[in-house]
């Protein structure tokens, strides 16, 4: 162990205090820094100290035992307050009381809250009594300590104390607590201290000392709950950020009408709009506001007015407290710049800020208060984009239930996709594709999804399955096409075969009206009022200064027209992954897909293949008309055959009727295709190299459209591993351009790249760049691969993986920088080494996520893609990246 | 393209000749470095020259032309022969005559061999008469050489020569061609000269410079036959090694009764025994000793009276000539350190040698010749260790089939597992246990295995599957316990209903007797007599060899005691993979098993573990005392847990009866288990991480086992990717080894390692040392998410991929060391980085191969684990490793 006996581990605040650390949170924590921050400021804050992060480090590290100065560095401590507040801890006449906090860098549920009043005892209570004039005030105070105390110190069911108080209450026919008396307090504290005595086997303390360790140690102890553990790894706090405590001098906002308590916004956290927005409370203590016992009034005119309240605000009732109040206000954003949220108490008159912190606000109110700030010059662009949350975004982009609708819950699922959606239930594709050709909103409800149900699920408005995970098939789609999605609803029953569904005692039948809200979860009974998404105004600003400023593309993934005008309505700059098997499931060409995969010979698969080839082209030209001008990546054919053929018995059976080939034979090929691990099996560029003419079909279909179109094509060969396998399949390509060059004579303006989703690949982008003119990370497979762990049945266990904490986030979602990001950066330089002008894209999930979006910028991709509706979301997260690699805010 | 006027294209050889570029196989071919190289060593060689691999390869890349210098270098070395056997080329009155001969660094079928007499033509033919004074010579030698240029070089069917020469015979009542006369041979010259005009629509050309060209032109062209091509992908040989042309004077074995030719092996290639073992016929040209139409003689007297000819042999009849070539015989192995295999031909009384080449001989003769040389001090144990095939070791190990039987083959699948073996059908594991128990020797008859029939393969003596490849399930388990397999033989229809197996119209029903043949994958008919394996004697002299040179430890991977006394036997150091999961499929405790993965609850999990842990620790006890004194590593739970429930209806149906749980519940669980990717899904220590209560079972019985043992043991963490995966298992594990050690009251001596057999364990190797004293390589499933392969799936693409040189060998058999390698060289530097003395070893099956196994000397790993059976074979590589890196031959 290392001595730490010269280590400071206590930091005085307040108006006489050296108030260093400012700002710390890493080692005063979040509370802690911002009290010291703004005493530093010369803002009234109650004198105070923090015992640091660094301790509480110690004490786990050291078998739960204090550094051996500690105790004498927070006595100085305490006596700094005494002597500020002019009162003694523990004195009989004049007592200190203290409130001891918890702080860890961040707020963190699961830790020990809050204990006031701390000092309090049956002989300073007579002191408190004596010095504020007011017995009720005092024995109020006393149990309220004995309350907190007893509950998060000792462990006393909190219900307990509530018990007491409420038969209390009904004994005296009292409603509210302002109607107990003094004596009334004194009888319910003798109460509280015989609870204490039973359920813990020893008296309240009475000792100051005693009470003040204790708390300290609660709030370390609370470091390691069950509840705090879970939530920091979900979070991804590390364990060993450690909590800070901060002791303060109590004040008091009821101990008259001189007094009081609130809580503000700097501005409106809904709206953004720039007016003091908060509420206060006479003659309360700040657990009062919360409880909501009484209701609050306003705090400045203009707000009483705008919300029509028919209270005072404290602008009128107390003028010169809120002036300062105001100034704090003022003074905060300028210091913070940044909407603040923030705690005060006026204790006879006399203004006291008890907290500050960044305020969360709405996805709106974000925008409003970027936009704001920077007209008023209060921070700039840059400063105003980095402080959006680009994820927040989402909620902006998709319909969402109105507020104020009334809703009929009828299940949970896991918030799949965003946005919200009514429609009528259909439970097979074909039931889903039909009704929405009559005109009807469907929502398609399926135990889960598979790629046969795709053209329903484009069909439908919304998606609900009742088993799979975020990334379920259902999940993964419907974010794709930005379809609502509520996946794996485990509560809700299908049964198929009568085509109905129970929720409950709720059975609804095919056809029925119901809501999903896949940003929440919850299915509803029957249809919903909705709020449209608002793209134009605020956001548009926000979207045009970041595109102003970021360095990286933003390219959206996307094969139908549907989703590649969403796209370049969302400002895409061009489709970085068109997976052009999505277009082969459509039920007109499964036909002859499956027709393609039945051939014995090459000549019947190239008379399979030349029936798709026009239908193939058709789907390029409407994707380029759209795209006029931008480039658009055309990845090959990639997934296993079987994917493409009937499974369940009753479709096998329907193939087997119409395309005449012999059931046997059908099975064969299908138990032939079969394999243990598709995922790595035969697909990818192991097609084309088995059957080259599949990829040559596709090569024509898209130069043919292309010869036609004003557009830049880039070819993408999937799931290369080996240089040859691209060699082998640009040759294909190349020759398919020349045709289509000599043939409609005019050069067609083209590249052929590859995805890198294989390990090897990534090691092998020095060899594999000879051939490239670009890749793009297929970061799913990519990570699949790298980790071993298949998307698809990784629910069984990996998000037991994030909650231990083995793995800081779910790789899925946010790339592995440790991992798969290694292998992205070898690949850069690899591939730049050999091709200085690679362009480098990436085109799995990961292109819609803020912090894989950072990664890309770090390591100087040229553009991310992601499903359309991603698209303004990655805008803002690449702007973010690009300002925070140039460091310059 | 690059000017090379200055090149040096051709190398002359022969007595007066410069003889440079000796041994250079490289520029001047096998074929050529050899002449070049005995011309350098004054043995008499016909003069000749070489044209270089490097016009090949100029030649294709510059659109099949030569470099403009060539012909001007090839007629100065046309001319040096000339002068040196003073004859002319194309002269009528002495013309030469010249053997054009086809040379790549490597033996190379499919390509075009030899062209004879080349000069010949109806002048030179009476130049030739007039210089042998033998009409019939010089018209056999005419017909020859058109009938060779015609068919190599003119593209005629070598079978349209041999009918005009079969009906020349039949009408003229001749038997041997010896018998037709000089009008005879000129008869059929002009029938053969009236094929090549009516098959290639041109004359043959009487120009001999024409001729020269058109057959240096044949050889170049013979290197991209198709033929050529697949040959050179399957052996790994580069496209631009190219191919050499020899032009050599023509030296005549056939010009009277002082003439001879003949083949011969500086030693016996069958036994290694050291005597001259050849066979010569006067008067004859090379091809006719090899057409076998003539009885060829024995070389020695001593040869004669070994192998009881009655013919004389060549130190009686020609001793002068004898005497040289002996000479000659004892020079080569001097010279080339090694048996060799040569060809000469006496052309009236005069040695001349044509060829010399390294000798093929047996596995067993291998070793002898080996360790005879070393005796004789031609070469040091570094040299003749580096000389022997370790591969054909395997040959040495296991029982083959007497060469002397008769075989009735039925089929042939491929040779998956080597050895041989005869036993009766049983098409079930139950029944080939059922058998074995009997006394039976049992061949296990499957459509393909899986991890249920692990204990009927162990019963049988021999393994035979329908479908699957190589590294089948079936192959990859039977290499694993030296039992000979024949997998994937399509030929044979398997109906199980009846217990038949149908091959062609044989029809074998349950307990007939059948044969296979594992090294040649023969399927054959009843029973066959064996030869048992040799390992005393000459085998055990170089592995002791071996043993004293090898840096690298040789481990075996072994569960069952059998095996791990067969390792012992092969000289395994120790246990480098022990799959506790095999333990876990024994009839009797699958049952326990089964109710483990079925239990609701961690406490009824415990229960059903608890029943399981005497047996496991016994297993543990019994492989201790086998190894005692060796390390046994032993890998935790690996397998996804559905491989243990029973797949089939009717075993299903069998659980359900047995084990009373409902079969609803029992489908219920099955299809929770049911992963799309069970390779990357929930296995490993993936199991560990969910239930711990396992992995502690797993420890407890290794723990308690090993207290009553003398043995070091490495406890191995299955398929870790994260550092916390390690950390957290290895804490179980020592936790479990304290309470060994506190019940037992000793310490124990073990470590806790891991598989690297992830891309981000490699990765990660400097963060997971930390937690591990141990890495070893799992390469199968390394290699799979490398390459993103799966190696059960892979059958149907990777076989192409080998075949079109996309990969240069089949990953799963020999380590890719461009791309997992480079994964394996990470690992090691970033895991010795943070811990210099991390235990390194490779447990794979690339362990047994000696391509990988040099790798992993070059990599610096500490150990190689295989199958016990290629434990000599690892041995043997591991040497030949050492002294490679040394290159102190």
């Amino acid at each position: 162990m290392v001595s730490q006996s010269s280590s400071q581990w206590v930091y005085g605040f307040g108006k006489n205090e050296a108030n260093i650390g400012a700002g710390n949170k890493n080692l005063l924590g979040g509370k802690g820094a911002n009290l010291v921050e703004m005493a530093a400021l010369g803002l009234p804050v109650p004198t105070g100290f923090v015992i640091t992060t660094e301790v509480c480090t110690a004490y786990y590290r050291d078998g739960q035992t204090y550094p051996s100065d500690l105790k004498d560095q927070a006595m100085k401590g305490l006596a700094a307050i005494e002597s500020s507040v002019g009162a003694t801890f523990g004195d009989a006449k004049n007592p200190l009381l203290v409130s001891v906090r918890s702080g860890a860098r961040v707020s963190m549920p699961g830790m020990m809250d809050t204990v006031l009043n701390l000092g309090l005892n049956d002989v300073t209570l007579q002191g408190l009594i004596a010095q504020s004039g007011d017995p009720r005030f005092a024995w109020d105070s006393y149990r309220r300590f004995i309350q907190m105390y007893g509950h998060v110190v000792m462990g006393v069911d909190g219900h307990d104390f509530e018990s007491i108080l409420h038969e209390y209450k009904t004994a005296h026919h009292i409603t509210n607590d302002t109607e107990i008396s003094a004596t009334g307090w004194q009888e319910i504290v003798t109460q509280y201290k015989d609870l204490v005595q039973r359920v813990s086997g020893r008296a309240f303390p009475q000792d100051p000392q005693e009470q003040l360790w204790g708390a300290i140690g609660a709030v370390f102890q609370s470091w390691m709950t069950p509840r705090a553990v879970t939530y920091r790894k979900i979070h991804d706090i590390p364990e060993d950020w450690g909590t800070a405590v901060t002791v303060q001098a109590m004040v008091f906002g009821n101990m008259g009408d001189d007094c009081a308590t609130g809580v503000a916004f700097t501005r409106d956290p809904s709206t953004g709009e720039n007016y003091f927005y908060g509420e206060y409370l006479v003659n309360a203590q700040g657990e009062d506001v919360v409880a909501g016992i009484r209701t609050p009034q306003p705090l400045s005119r203009a707000a009483r007015e705008k919300e029509g309240s028919t209270l005072p605000s404290m602008e009128e009732s107390m003028p010169a407290v809120y002036a300062q109040l105001n100034d704090v206000r003022l003074r905060l954003e300028s210091h913070y710049k940044d909407m603040q949220d923030i705690e005060f108490t006026v204790q006879k008159g006399t203004l006291y800020m008890l907290q500050t912190r960044t305020g969360k606000r709405s996805a709106q109110a974000a925008l409003k208060i970027a936009i704001d700030m920077v007209a008023e010059n209060l921070i700039t662009r840059d400063r105003a984009l980095l402080k959006m949350d680009a994820t927040a975004l989402d909620q902006l982009l998709h319909p969402t239930i109105d507020p104020k609708a009334k809703l009929h819950v009828i299940g949970h699922g896991l918030p799949a996709s965003p946005g919200a959606a009514s429609g009528m239930i259909a439970f097979t594709a074909e039931d889903a594709e039909d009704r929405a050709k009559e005109g009807h909103d469907v929502i398609l409800v399926r135990i889960e999804t598979s790629p046969e149900d795709i053209h329903g699920m484009y069909a439908a408005c919304g998606i609900l399955t009742t088993r799979g995970g975020m990334t379920s098939h259902a999940a993964v789609v419907a974010r794709g096409m930005g379809r609502p999605c509520v996946a794996g609803a485990g509560s809700i029953h299908i049964d198929m075969s009568t085509k109905t569904l129970h929720a409950g005692d709720v059975t609804l039948r095919d056809g029925d009206m119901i809501t999903i809200d896949g940003s929440k979860g919850d299915i509803i009974l029957g249809h919903v009022p909705m709020i449209d998404p608002q793209v134009s105004g605020d956001f548009a600003t926000i979207m045009g200064w970041a595109d102003d400023i970021r360095r990286l593309g933003v390219r959206a993934n996307a094969e139908t027209p549907t989703d590649a005008r969403v796209a370049r309505k969302f400002g895409a700059e061009g489709i970085g992954l068109c997976r052009t098997e999505h277009m082969f499931f459509e039920p007109s060409r499964i036909q002859n897909v499956r027709e393609m995969i039945f051939a014995e010979t090459e000549s019947d698969r190239r008379a399979a293949l030349a029936k798709l080839l026009p239908e193939q082209r058709k789907d390029f030209i409407d994707l380029f008309e759209i795209m006029r001008g931008l480039p658009v990546t055309i990845r090959l054919l990639d997934p296993p055959l079987h994917e493409f053929l009937p499974q369940e018995p009753a479709d096998i059976a329907a193939f087997s009727e119409a395309s005449g080939i012999p059931m046997a034979k059908v099975h064969r090929r299908l138990s032939e295709l079969k394999e243990s691990n598709p995922m790595l099996g035969h697909r990818g560029c192991r097609l084309g190299i088995a059957y080259p003419e599949v990829y040559e079909m596709q090569a024509h279909a898209i130069f043919e459209a292309a010869a036609t179109c004003d557009v830049s094509v880039e070819v993408m060969i999937p799931l290369v591993g080996m240089r040859d396998e691209l060699r082998l399949m640009k040759a294909v390509v190349d020759q398919a351009a020349k045709d289509a060059e000599q043939r409609f004579g005019k050069a067609i303006t083209y590249t052929v790249g590859t995805m890198i989703e294989l390990p090897r690949a990534a090691l092998m982008a020095r060899d594999i760049a000879h051939d490239a003119a670009f890749f793009s990370f297929g970061t799913n497979d990519l990570t699949q691969t790298t980790l071993g762990i298949s998307r698809d049945d990784a629910g069984s266990f990996l998000p037991a993986y994030v909650t231990k904490g083995i793995l800081p986030k779910d790789p899925f979602v946010s790339i592995d920088r440790d991992g798969v990001g290694q292998l992205m950066e070898m690949a850069v330089s690899r591939g730049r080494a050999t091709r200085p002008d690679l362009k480098l894209g990436i085109c799995g999930e990961h292109g819609g996520d803020p912090d894989s979006i950072q990664f890309c910028e770090d390591i100087g991709l040229d553009y991310v893609s992601c499903s359309a509706f991603r698209v303004p979301i990655a805008r803002l997260a690449a702007a973010q990246a690009t300002i925070r690699k140039k460091a310059v805010i």
